[in-house]
């Protein structure tokens, strides 16, 4: 498999990681995902890992860095479906993956994305991001 | 990776195909699902086999029974994402995937389903289906 598919879904995208990611491959997503949101003028990012039994080093860094890129591109990232076990190993590896929202599945994710954009739209406040790229007419074309 | 990780998304189940199916996955993923079906009280299965480049009969085979076991239980099954080659592919083996709904992306499928589903809750005359499982007041806990 060359690259991993990127589901539009309103205003989240959603990628589900099911095979062991190689260098290329990780490459391939980020690149993939920040063009994606730039076109589809996405709000959010969900990663689920469900599927992952072992999650590395290499992985670890992967996700914060999508979720970074996500984030200046005023995007917010949620990892989703972690297995315990992968819990735990991360932990004791001491990667606690800092900087990315998790949550237990994809809906709890959408819930959580749901009111943390519902509040930064509400009261403006919310994400430091809009500063770099504020909320766009555009946005409400969909 | 020994089974393809199936999303609850509110009424949907979503599976995202990347990987080339084999027997034994195959197997699972129908096994699966049918659980999960039951389980999480799902009205439709989205598969989303953008990622695929090949669909051979095999594949095919498996669409058709997984949207076969789905409509016993009660829900739909939408093909979603499916590349143009593998379109062309499909009908020249003469696979031209009976019974077996298609949608360009997991957006449009979804849209399809919401007016399938509401269309049969509505007026009540939609679906075969509904005499073998009629849509139960545990529906509207959701």
């Amino acid at each position: 498999m060359d690259r991993i598919p990127i589901l539009k879904m309103g205003e989240y995208l959603l990628v589900t990681v099911q095979v062991d990611m190689h260098d290329r491959l990780a490459m391939t997503l980020q690149e993939d995902l920040a063009e994606r949101i730039v076109k589809a003028r996405a709000r959010a990012v969900l990663i689920d890992i469900s599927a992952l039994e072992v999650v590395d080093s290499f992985i670890g860094r992967m996700l914060g860095s999508i979720a970074a890129i996500a984030r200046v591109l005023d995007a917010e990232t949620v990892v989703v479906g972690m297995r315990p076990a992968v819990a735990i190993t991360l932990v004791e590896l001491g990667l606690a993956l800092p900087g990315v929202r998790t949550a237990l599945n994809v809906e709890k994710g959408m819930e959580i994305l749901r009111r943390s954009l519902g509040q930064s739209e509400g009261n403006g406040n919310g994400a430091a991001a809009e500063a770099v790229a504020p909320p766009s007419e555009a946005d409400a074309e969909r």
